[in-house]
């Protein structure tokens, strides 16, 4: 008898023949002997219909808690719809909203962090026999407000309750049946692997993979929790994410791309020391996150630096720079968006040097230029032009798997 | 300054216009210095929406617990936008669920009575100079578990915090203007009243005005609560209600009709003692709500007995009686549901014998047949044929006003 905790996302309780299929999948567990505790978003567009009602009311800025407010009520719907399936099926059942999951946060509206669980009234149904099916995404704060844990919050609330509880494992249910060397949609030949690494996963899921939320790894990674990521729609195992995999055959994990990106460039940067440090400490300073960095060797008292930024940071990261025109001066600021990372990830590379010069040779046999580049440990990305990425990645993962 | 309770019904905030006209009519009594606490329904047809959802998952018989569940994420929804409505028009707001707000319950699921009401969070934000925004109709039973209070319980919900706060008043807005002498739309010269007594409220809403819930007049009556009934669209005041009322010229409060109503007839029963005993226990058995009753004089050694009973309790009923057949007997079961109850309320009536004569002599003249006669302190009523209710309620009213 295991405790297991799955978690389904709001495609997978869109209508009420999801919701059956959800609850069919959960009996079967339970009628096996084991414990369960599954964590459910709002269904399918009921987030989206709630912010938009928000945004007739206050289209530019919303109390932050009264959206919490407002959003904890998509999935107070789900649990109750998805314990009314399972009641009709037979099985005992009780839903819990967040707070009384024992969902401590801190007071961060809309972007709160999980303090602790209060895993008593858990452990009390768990105790009874039933199965529990809690509202994700929300908790509450010291003032008794709701808060929500921001964008892939579900995720993150599964992991917790089977971080806290010490499940056996943690199921996230997903329309793809596992995590694939590529996006299986654009890339021939991608395959599904049985095992990943958490540190794997977060790069893959830092590329776009939106396979399973950062947060939610991260928090796996630090309580030792055991992931799977399957399909809710089709009956077969799926991809298990942990610390330690076997190595197999293959030294890559997946190959993948993100358009989201901007490339800064400034250019003829007039040398003295300390400027690289100026120039990232005020990107910092405004929040900005900076990805690759390249800075040219200065051959004459100028240098030119680039990094690259999100997309949706990219005027952010201009502000930023152009605030430091009195500290040092450059010939020009070079903002290009029409360009895209791609990258392979894979735990096996650090000790295989060939792996970066055998990714560079297939974009050249592919006649794709390379404008920038940056290693991890597990991770080498290059920066290309965004009407080459998808056959970067195809040509990228052909010469690997 | 004062401390004024409103509650809104779910029209009223049907959309993000009638939300804004309902923040300023807040913000108005706010900004004259009074502390406002408003009692807010669901959205328009969000509730049978939801209850629609439910039907889906399990048509007969959803689990009531996760009803409450479902359901009260209605009142969250509307908290939330009218609380980001006043906050856009620059008042300071805070929204409270059910159990923020401290509404304790009992533990009937659905229909649940409100115990008492931890009024500290409430004052608590009333002190900060907030106007409060309490979600209507729910509340937490002693297992942590949400419930809601039934038919009416926004009513309820703010009779219960003007009650336990000690407010000065507490307005409910409808989309009637007040408490009319008959309903405006079908009886020309209808008169909205400027007082009425709690007891008459109570008779009025018995006949079928659904202007206020029951509930809710009761408890006010009870904690001697002043209410007022008054349109949340045109800005003129309603109509009072308390316990006593400076008499006003006309004795008669309001006429209406219910024409949700069957009457059963027991014909030629055989007389015994206890039968009337026996056939109205049966009938409290079977939770049929008995209204009117006439007994024919017995002449011969049997007699006859009519009721009136809520239409959709006919069949119970009859089911009733019938099981009585082993007890006594009886010629014939009869069930007519083409009547309608046509009454007048009045507390001046008591002291004035004219009034009961004067209303038969209205429908006497009209030419409309009395079937059965019922009376009380302050309330006289018919049953009529059903096609000549709306002529006879029309009848009636002019002869009064």
């Amino acid at each position: 008898m295991s405790l297991i905790v799955k978690k389904f996302g709001g495609s997978s309780v869109a209508n009420a023949e999801r919701i059956f299929n959800v609850a069919k999948i959960i009996i079967d567990d339970y009628k096996k002997g084991n414990d369960v505790i599954t964590v459910v978003s709002a269904q399918g567009d009921t987030t989206d219909d709630l912010i938009a009602k928000a945004h007739e009311i206050n289209a530019e800025n919303p109390s932050k808690r009264e959206m919490d407010m407002l959003l904890t009520a998509g999935e107070q719907i789900s649990v109750a719809l998805l314990s009314m399936a399972i009641e009709k099926l037979g099985a005992p059942v009780v839903s819990l909203l967040g707070w009384q999951a024992g969902f401590e946060t801190d007071t961060n509206h809309t972007i709160a962090r999980i303090k602790k669980i209060n895993t008593e009234r858990l452990q009390n149904e768990i105790n009874k026999k039933k199965i529990v099916i809690v509202a994700g995404f929300q908790g509450i704060n010291k003032y008794d407000d709701l808060t929500t844990l921001g964008r892939g919050g579900s995720d993150t609330s599964a992991v917790a309750i089977a971080a806290s509880m010490k499940a056996d494992k943690c199921q996230i249910y997903t329309d793809v049946d596992g995590v694939y060397s590529a996006d299986p949609r654009k890339v021939t030949g991608a395959q599904k692997m049985k095992e990943i690494t958490y540190d794997e996963m977060l790069e893959l899921a830092a590329l776009g993979a939106q396979v399973l939320n950062n947060r939610s790894v991260e928090m796996a990674k630090k309580y030792n929790v055991e992931l799977e990521v399957l399909s809710s729609l089709e009956k077969k195992s799926g991809t298990i994410v942990k610390e330690k995999v076997k190595m197999e055959k293959t030294l890559i994990r997946g190959a993948a791309k993100d358009e989201n990106v901007a490339c800064i460039s400034v250019v003829g940067l007039k040398d003295s020391p300390g400027v690289a440090f100026k120039l990232f400490n005020k990107l910092a300073q405004h929040k900005v996150n900076v990805d690759m960095i390249l800075q040219s060797v200065g051959r004459d008292l100028t240098k030119d630096i680039s990094f690259t930024v999100p997309l949706d940071q990219a005027n952010e990261a201009l502000e930023a720079v152009k605030s430091l025109s009195d500290t040092f001066e450059y010939k020009d600021l070079i903002k290009n968006d029409s360009i895209a990372k791609v990258s392979i990830v894979g735990a096996g590379m650090e000790s295989h040097p060939g792996v970066a010069s055998k990714m560079f040779e297939a974009l050249y046999d592919a006649g794709i230029n390379i404008k920038m580049i940056s290693t991890s440990e597990i991770k080498i990305s290059v920066l290309i032009d965004q009407k080459e990425a998808d056959r970067a990645v195809q040509v990228v993962h052909d010469k690997f798997f």
